[in-house]
C-alpha cells in the first residue's frame, strides 16, 4: 500500500496532466494498492490542508488536456520559511499535513522555484519525487522539461503568422517570446520560424548590430525583418549594471516590456516602422504537443517506479534519450542556460541569424 | 483579349492570394486571351507605375498561402487627392498608368478605405471590380468578407490557450482582439471560445457591470473569468465624448491599448489580478482557413466572370449564400456594424455572456 | 418548471456537445426552473430507460470537446416500428419513458435518419425540438448543419498534406471524403485544398473525362493530379442501374471502397500510378472548429427559447444567416443535394476543376 | 569555390526543404563562393543529367514548406548496378555527370535505401555527404531523423480525432500508422494519443492477448478500445514463417493491408465491431513541425560545414543532443529497430498499454 500526495506548483504549462496521469496509471497498474491525494493550487494546498482524494476516472481523458486538474499557484521560495499573515509556520504546516495523511511520498511537479521548496521539504525529512515542468527548459539536471516543446510550437506558429503579414508590408516585426532568464524557447522558436534576429538573455545585444542586420537585409532586397525577442533580452550596456540597478531601471521604464523599448530604439536608429506582438500566456496553454505527451507520460511512469521501489529524493529527468533519476540537491537552485558558444548557437549564426552581438 | 491590373491594398489578411488566384485561373480557363499586371504595394504601385506582368505559374500553390504576392500598403483615402511630397497628382497618376497599360479593368482587393478610393477611380472613369477583404467583416453590402473566418480561428485558438492556463490559476484574463470600429471578430471569437464577457465598440460597457459579472462567476465557484475585448471597446462615459475629445483622450493615455486600461479598472473595482494578452498581427497571418479559401475562390471566380462579361463598377459580395454584384457607390464609405439588438447578440446573452451593458 | 430529455443519435460529429451546452446554459440562465435528463446512446437510451440527470457542471468545458457526452448509436428508422429481439414495442417504450419522467420536451440532435424518428415521435404526440447535426450538410430545411465545417477543415488538411507529398513525386492521388449520398463535404474540401478533380454522387463521372483531365494537366507540365472522391461517387453507367442492382454490385465488389475501384480504372486508362488515402472517421472527430462552436451554440440557444416558449415540433435551422424554426414534417425524410447547376459548381468549373462529367 | 550537387531520394517527408535550405544558407553565408546544382527526382536526375542551378531565392520561404523542391523518386538499390532499359550503366552515368559538372561534393538526403546507394557512390570515389530523412526514424547511426516528429504529430492528431468519435460509440478502432519494418512512429503516436493497444513489427502479437486487452477494458467500463497498428505488424505465427513465405502470404491476402486482417480476427474472437482508418500518405505531408525545422536546419548547417572543411563520406546525424558526423560505411544497410526490452517499451507497458505479446 502506497499513499502519495501530488501537487503542481508555479506557472502552469502543457502536459502537467499527462505527467500526473503517467504517475497514477503506472501505480494503479502495479500490484501495489494505491491512494492518491491531490493538493489544490500548489504548495498552498499542502500548507492549508486543501486536498481531495483522486480516483482512476479523474485521470481519464486528461492526456491531451492543457492546464492542471489540481490548479496551481506561485509560492515564492524566498518567503516559504516566513510565517503567513496569520502567523502560521508554512513549512511546519506542510509537514503536519504530510504526516496527518500518512503519506509515503509527495510527487511535486514544477520548475525552478518549485524545486527549491521540494528540496527543502526533502531536507526536512519528507519523501519527495519531482517532475521537471517548465516551458523555459531551464531546469538543471535534465536535457528537457515538459511544456517546452509545446510552447515552442505555439511561439513558432505565432511567428509563422507574422511572417505572412510581414512579407506583405515593408516592416520590422518583433515577437516577444516568454523567458525572463533563459533563451531556449526564443532560440528554438526563432530558428523554427526563420526569424532573422534572435535576442536572448544569455547574449546581450548591441542596438547597432541589430540595425546592421536590418539594413543588410534591406540591401539584399528583403522587405521585412522578423526579430524574436526573449522577455529577458538585455543590451550590452544594461548587462553591465548590477542586478539591483537593472531591476530598478526596468521598474521605472515607461515600456510595458523590453520589446517595446527595443522597438523604439530600432525606429530611432533605422527609421523603420516596427510592430510588436506579445503572445504572452498563450504559450503556456492549449493541448500538449505529441512530443510532450509521450515525454511527460514516460517521466510520470518512471516517477511511479521510483516510488514503488521506495527511492525518494530525486527529480526524474532526461539524459541522452533515457529517463534518469537526479538527486534533488544537485538540481535545486541551479539554472540551465544557453551557452553562447554552444553548437546550436553557432549553427544558428552559420544560417545567417543575428544575435545582435 | 482582356488586360487587367490587380492590386491589394490596406492591412493584409488571409486568402488575398486565393482570391487573386480565383480571378486569374477563371480568366485563363476562359476562351478570352488574358494579360494580368500586378501593381505592387497597393495603390502605391498604381500611382508610381510599379508593376510586373503575372503568369499562370505565379498563381500556382498560392491558394493556401497567407499574405499577398503583390504586397500591400495603406494609402489613406483622406490624402489620396492631395499631391505627394514631390507634387505628383496621385489620382491623375493612377489614371495615366491605367491608360498607358491599356487596361480593361482594375481588380482591387481591399477593405473599407480601399473601397472609397476604388469608388473614386470608378467616378474618374476607370473600370473597376473589387473584392471584399478584411478580417473585420465590416464591409457594407456583403454578408461576409474573406479573412474574417481565418482571423476568428486564430483569435479563438488564442483564447482556447488562455482558457487552459486560466483554469489552472485564479485570475481574470483579457484577450485583446482586433477591431477598432466593429466587433464582429471579437463577438465570434468570444462565443467560439466560451469567453465570459465580450466587449465590443457597438455596445459601450459599464465597468460596474463587468465587475458584477466577475463576482457572480466567483460566487458560482468559477476560478477564472475570460474577457474578449475588441481594440475599439469603449466605456459608456467615453461614448458620450465627441470623436475628437475621445481621440485626444486615447492619445494621452498611458496605456498601450484599451485592454490595459480596462485591466487596471477591473483590478481597482474587484481586487482581482488581471493578465492581458495581445495576439495582434498574428490575426492577419498564416494560411487561410478552408472556409476562406472556398469563399475567396468563389468571389474571385465571379469577379472574373463580371470582367469577361464587361460588367464594371461592382464589388463582388455575398448575400444569402449566393455570390452577388453590388454597385460600388452603395458600398463605399459605409460600415456594417454589430446591431446590439441582433439575434446573435441576444443569443450570446441567453448563453450567459455579459457585454458589460 | 421545465423537464427536458436530451439525446444524440446517429453517427457522431463535432459540436454536439457545444449544441447541448447551448440548450442547457440558456435554460439555466432563464427564470424557469429546469431539469435535464440525458438519454444514453441515442434512441436506445430512450427505449430502454437508460438515462442520467444532468447538472450544470456536466456542461462545463465541453464547448470545445468533440464527440457527445451522452454517447450515440444508430437506430435505423426502418426497424423502429418493429419489436426488438425480446418483443418490446420500441415506439411504445419511448413514449412510456417520456411520460414516466413527465417530460415537457425531447431535444433530439441528429441527421437525416434521426429526424425521421423524431417526426414519428411528434406524430405520436410527444413534444420534440431537434437540432441539425451532420458532417454531410444534407439536411433539408437548413442552409447549414453543425459538424460540416469541422469536417471540411479535417478533410482539407488531409488533402493539403497529400498536396506536398504529391508535388514531390509524379503521381495521381485519390483522397476519399465522407459522403455516401451527397457531395457537399467533398465539394468544399476539394475546392479548399485545390483538388484538380472532384467526384460527387450528384454528378456521375465518365472515366474518360477523368483521364482527359489528368492528361491535360500532364501536358501543361503538372507533375501530379489530386482527386477528391466522395464515398458515394458513381459512374455514368452505374447511375443507370436500379438502386437494388447497384447495391448488389457494390456488395459483390472486390474493392473495400469506390476509391480503389476508380484508382484501378485510372491506372488502366492512363497508365499512371494512383495512391488512395482514406481519412475515414477522423472526419467526425476532434474539437469543433470555431465556426461550428458559434453556430451550434446559437442553435442550442434558440432551441431552448422555443422550449421556454412552449413551441414544439420544430427543427432549429439556419436560413439567410438567421436561426429559424422549421416544422419537422417539412424536414423529415428529405435530403438537400448539391445541384449540378448551382453557382458553386459552376464556379468550381470556371476555376478549372473537373467533375468528370 | 565549392560546387555541390544536391538530391532528395526515396519517399518524401517533411523538412527536406528545411534541410536543403540549411545547407545552402550556410554555404552562402560563408566566405567561400558556392555553386549549387539540384538534381531532379532523386538519383534519376543524377543518372540522366537532369538538373538545374539553384539560386539563393530558390531557398527563400521554404523552411516551412513540405515536400521537396527537387522532386523525388524511388530508385531501388537492388537494381542500381543493373543497366537501365536502354542499356545505360546507371552508376557510370552518375559518375560522369558528377565529373562533368566538376562537383566537389554530392549532398544526398534520404532514408535507408538512399544511404546504400550513397555509400556505393562513395566507394566509387565520389565525395558524398548525406542527411538522414525518414518519417520512420529507422536510420542506424543517428538518434533521430527529420520527418519523424512531424509524422508523429499527424498520426497523433489522427488518433486524437478517432478518440472523440470512439468515445461516442461503443467500438474498437484501428488506426494504421506508417512503418513496414520498424515501429517508432506507431509507438510514439500511440503513446501520445493514449492508444490502448500498440502493434509494431518488432513485437509480434497474439490475437488472444489483444482480445484479452479489449475484454479487460470492457470489464472496467470502457466503451471503446483504440489500437495503433504499424503497417508491418505481424502475428506470432507469421513471425515464424520465412521472409519469402510471409511475403507470399501477404501478396495472396484478400485484405488491402494488415489492419483489415487484424480487424477481422478481432471481430471473430471478441464479437466487437471494428473500424479501420488509414491516414496513409498524409503522414508524409504538410508543413514540418517546429522540432523538425530546427533539427533539419541544424543538420543542414553542419553538413555545409563538413563540405567547407572538405570532410566527405559522412552522414550528419544526432547523438546525445549534438550533431555528429557518422562514417557512411557504418550506416549503410543497417536499420535501427525498437528494442522490445527498451525502457520506452517498458514505460508504455507500465502505463497499461498492451503490445499484444
Amino acid at each position: 500500500m502506497k499513499r502519495i500526495g501530488m501537487l503542481t506548483s508555479g506557472g502552469d504549462c502543457q502536459a502537467l496532466n499527462a505527467a500526473m496521469r503517467g504517475v497514477v496509471k503506472t501505480m494503479m497498474n502495479s500490484d501495489e494498492e494505491v491512494e492518491v491525494y491531490g493538493f489544490l493550487d500548489g504548495y498552498r494546498g499542502l500548507i492549508y490542508g486543501n486536498y481531495r482524494m483522486l480516483q482512476s476516472q479523474d485521470f481519464s481523458g486528461i492526456l491531451t488536456k492543457g492546464g492542471t486538474i489540481l490548479g496551481s499557484s506561485r509560492t515564492p521560495f524566498k518567503t516559504i520559511t516566513d510565517p503567513d499573515e496569520n502567523g502560521l509556520d508554512k513549512v511546519k504546516a506542510m509537514k503536519q499535513n504530510y504526516y496527518k495523511l500518512n503519506l509515503d511520498c509527495l510527487v511535486i511537479l514544477g520548475g525552478n522555484g518549485t524545486h527549491k521548496t521540494a528540496n527543502l521539504l526533502r531536507k526536512e525529512g519528507l519523501n519527495v519525487v519531482t517532475l521537471p515542468k517548465t516551458i523555459d527548459n531551464d531546469l538543471y539536471g535534465t536535457d528537457m522539461t515538459f511544456g517546452f516543446q509545446s510552447a515552442v510550437d505555439i511561439a513558432t506558429n505565432c511567428i509563422d503568422c507574422i511572417h505572412t503579414t510581414a512579407s506583405s508590408h515593408s516592416r520590422v516585426f518583433i515577437v516577444e517570446v516568454m523567458g525572463h532568464k533563459v533563451g531556449w524557447l526564443t532560440l528554438n522558436a526563432g530558428m523554427a520560424s526563420g526569424a532573422d534576429i534572435i535576442l536572448i538573455p544569455e547574449i546581450p545585444y548591441d542596438i547597432k548590430k541589430i540595425a546592421d542586420a536590418i539594413n543588410k537585409r534591406k540591401k539584399n532586397g528583403s522587405r521585412f525583418t522578423i526579430i524574436a525577442v526573449a522577455e529577458g533580452a538585455i543590451s550590452k550596456e544594461d548587462a553591465k549594471l548590477s542586478k539591483k540597478e537593472y531591476q530598478k531601471k526596468l521598474k521605472d521604464s515607461k515600456y510595458p516590456s523590453i520589446s517595446y523599448e527595443i522597438a523604439d530604439k530600432i525606429k530611432q536608429v533605422t527609421g523603420e516602422e516596427v510592430r510588436v506582438t506579445v503572445p504572452g500566456h498563450t504559450q503556456r496553454g492549449g493541448s500538449p504537443c505529441p512530443y510532450d505527451r509521450v515525454f511527460a507520460s514516460r517521466l510520470g511512469s518512471e516517477a511511479a517506479k521510483l516510488i514503488l521501489d521506495g527511492e525518494y529524493g530525486f527529480m526524474v529527468g532526461y539524459k541522452n534519450r533515457e529517463i534518469v533519476k537526479v538527486p534533488l540537491e544537485e538540481v535545486a537552485g541551479k539554472l540551465k542556460y544557453v551557452d553562447p558558444d554552444s553548437s546550436i548557437v553557432k549553427e544558428a549564426k552559420m544560417l545567417g541569424i543575428s544575435f545582435g552581438d
